[in-house]
């Protein structure tokens, strides 16, 4: 490789930030676009991250009290008509079902069969479960009702871009019916609490936690909460949202029930999810030029061993003596879990195969060669560091280190992701220095810019227009961190009761 | 209770049993039908039942070398009218996108956006993942491809019932490319063997495996493999299919390889399902007047601990009691997964809270009142048994005790269902025997007679569709277990080289 191509992904980061995304994708082999519009494959290694995200946020839920259930995967149009403000964000770019039926006609299919009423495929699931909560609930001692669903869901989009927005997607969503007003407002918190916990401890992810402005809220919700990230071009990401729907939603489905004093009430509902979007997060919160890098906490794979044989005489010792060691690592744990390790194999030279296993985001990759073996030592790279630095460490000690090394790699990402954060998260008072922060230093390099900007506002939905249509920056959310500090909104003069978070975004 | 009423499920088997089926299904609160006409609501109960499938099939594809991945909802309509034979059989029924937005009008929502080709939401994905695997195999290298996939599947369905026939369900699909017939062969045979080693052993279901005859193979496959279990009217059901594709998918969607000998050759495919049809299948084959039985190997709980607190002065140490006991049976293991324990301190009767988990089917329910705590035992009883049949056991045994109880559980399930098929199974040489076995003896019990005839066949489809016609009798397999002999088909006088499974089916 020439000096100027010593990186697996091209372009670099800096160079061009949307199209690195997609290499990234493409090098880690984790998904692709289908022929069918806006429709991605989840690959078996993106899957996979899929797969252990579920797997923890399944064990974080039903601590809580939560329990799956499934319901349909088509919701009638007149259930979308009956939450006004609900039809208003979400029933505009929908996949509609009108026929049941194909015909063949002229060697074609053509659609046949028109239902009486069509059907939308599920662009989110708060009424047709709201219709099952209403029959389930009569009284208060039916309440509350925690559950949560694994599912597909279909938003049109008319720019898709892989995990980030696609007309299909995989999440979670949950949906709760409370008792009282202050159970469901627990509720919501407690579930962005989760989130928060999940996205901070395993995806290593630094985010801010806040409620969203009235102009970014849930279609139909009273309050949405969510955890922002922020990437390495520094725009803001929403990886997760908890919103509390008040009686909105209960009322739009007829949730009622016979409460401790005998009335008849509404409950209280909350619904709150995380999706595949989560990939794309994790991909462009930590990956660098050589491709993605994984957290050990969510790695479907902590560590490789790659046997590197490039004798025949020495070929069998060296990939026993590799077997040997996965054996050994894999009845180790981390955090609980059992080491997952991969042995390739393959009959590849061995800087193919280590390449290949850079770009997946491997935490540890530990080579074998014969003269590794003869010295009874292996070579243990890091991903979170330059692919050239290795550590030559004896063969018997790498099972007792490789949970250390494990937690050194997830608490360097994650410190590496809240520097890179707390870099580019300012208190900006003036309206000039927020637009010039948001204003791209060159036409060259438009991608790479800005950041978070803590800023007073006054509250006024027509300054967040403004600032939207002049710079594309938008109030990602109204931190708790941030304690309450008066001040004043730049834009208008007016008084301003806390700094809010300012930010481009996917 | 009167002595008419003593059963938990109304009406009994006997009386009638597609009523007593839906009955079960309501009193162990496993799924409902939604107000989408065909779709199902599954509720946390029934769920929880297919996560433990999931939970155990997911680790024998893995185990044999399989990855899951993810692919689209949608189907191009241009996709299904690649493979002749496949549409005829599936392109039918099926809901079909046509378009991708709503619009208001007149207070009402209207599709609008109509898509310049139809989408079909998937009935089964062979046509659009062979899209995929077309674009990833260009080599023998690269095969074989060995995925599966979990989703959510829409077959349009005149006459649903729950968990047996519904628009939308789920399950898992298989789908393999392989570089020759042989591999492709030996592949679908050993999932049906995963299939049968799985309803064995997990759901006590002693299954059939064999071929299909022509007339029931799936379209455009050239032999389909299925797993066929006997329920309690003696009907069948298919609770399982492995297809060999022979290389017509791989035709149909160009998935082409270079070979060894450097020929370019179309890939071998197969494909291979179970779906919430299993869970339809467990209540068929080994519930009773009471309701549900759980295998315990698939049992969401092994065990339901339920304190009996009458008297308030006692009822904290019974709860604390049970609450030990439960964290003592949780410590233990039952095949290799730590024992699952339910404790129901809702203040309730003792009978309300028994009955509630005999109609879910919970294996082993143990009673705690404050008598038995006085003398250190607690009352043991099996699903298995008469629900008035206890054991009173030391209470510091049950840990110990809990796991053989359980073993001997599962053992008696599969012998009762096996016994049960071995009694309505019968070799008939004779047309008028064969029409004898599948006429009901009176107008008033249509429902429960016949079962399986194992009748000599000429391999005639007329034949087939003669008996179908006459007494909705179809061949369910051509079975493996049965060793070919040589006879006469009866209703042909034609030779025979072996019998066949003959049965009604669901």
């Amino acid at each position: 490789m020439s000096d100027k191509q010593q990186n697996a992904i091209s372009p670099a980061r800096a160079d061009d930030f949307p199209e690195w995304y997609q290499q990234v994708i493409r090098a880690a082999d984790l998904a692709e676009n289908s022929e069918v519009r806006g429709c991605m494959v989840i690959k078996p290694w993106g899957y996979a991250i899929w797969e252990r995200m579920q797997e923890v946020l399944d064990r974080m839920f039903k601590e809580t009290g939560h329990k799956n259930a499934y319901f349909p995967l088509f919701i009638p149009l007149s259930y979308l008509e009956k939450e006004a403000a609900h039809v208003e964000g979400f029933a505009k770019e929908c996949a509609v079902v009108t026929h049941h039926r194909l015909e063949a006609k002229d060697g074609k299919l053509v659609p046949a069969g028109q239902l009486t009423e069509p059907l939308v495929v599920r662009p989110t699931s708060e009424t047709i479960i709201g219709a099952a909560y209403a029959r389930w609930v009569k009284s208060w001692r039916d309440l509350p009702v925690l559950l949560n669903q694994w599912a597909n869901v279909v938003r049109w989009e008319m720019r898709p871009r892989l995990f980030l927005r696609s007309a299909e997607f995989l999440w979670q969503e949950g949906h709760t019916a409370h008792e009282t007003q202050a159970e469901a407002e627990e509720e919501t918190m407690k579930m962005l609490r989760v989130y928060e916990t999940f996205a901070r401890e395993f995806l290593a992810l630094p985010v801010l936690c806040g409620e969203k402005s009235e102009s970014e809220r849930f279609p139909g919700a009273l309050r949405t909460y969510c955890i922002e990230a922020m990437v390495q071009d520094r725009k803001a990401i929403q990886a997760g949202t908890s919103h509390f729907l008040g009686q909105n939603f209960a009322k739009a489905s007829g949730i009622q029930f016979q409460s401790r004093e005998g009335k008849v009430e509404h409950a209280w509902t909350t619904s709150w999810g995380v999706s595949t979007r989560l990939i794309g997060t994790l991909i462009m919160a930590h990956s660098d030029d050589d491709g993605m890098i994984l957290p050990p906490r969510i790695a479907p794979a902590h560590a490789v061993i790659i046997p590197i044989t490039p004798k025949e005489d020495s070929k069998a010792s060296v990939l026993a003596a590799a077997d040997a060691l996965a054996v050994s690592l894999r009845a180790t744990t981390f955090h609980g879990v059992p080491l997952t390790v991969e042995v390739d194999s393959r009959d590849l030279g061995g800087g193919v195969k280590s390449w290949e296993w850079i770009k997946k985001g491997v935490p540890l990759r530990i080579e074998i060669g014969p003269r590794d073996l003869a010295q009874g030592t292996a070579a243990v790279a890091r991903r979170d560091r330059p692919h050239k630095e290795k550590a030559f460490l004896p063969m018997a000690d790498i099972p007792g280190l490789a949970a250390g090394l494990l937690d050194e790699i997830q608490t360097a990402i994650l410190a590496r992701a809240t520097t890179h954060r707390n870099e580019h998260m300012r208190r900006i008072d003036s309206k000039e220095e927020f637009y010039a922060f948001f204003t791209p230093a060159s036409e060259a390099k438009p991608e790479i810019h800005g950041g978070f900007a803590l800023t007073h506002w006054n509250g006024s939905a027509a300054v967040e227009e403004q600032i939207k249509s002049d710079l594309k920056v938008t109030i990602r959310c109204i931190p708790f961190e941030e304690s309450p500090e008066p001040g004043t909104c730049p834009f208008s003069g007016e008084p301003s009761a806390r700094r809010v978070v300012w930010a481009k975004s996917y």
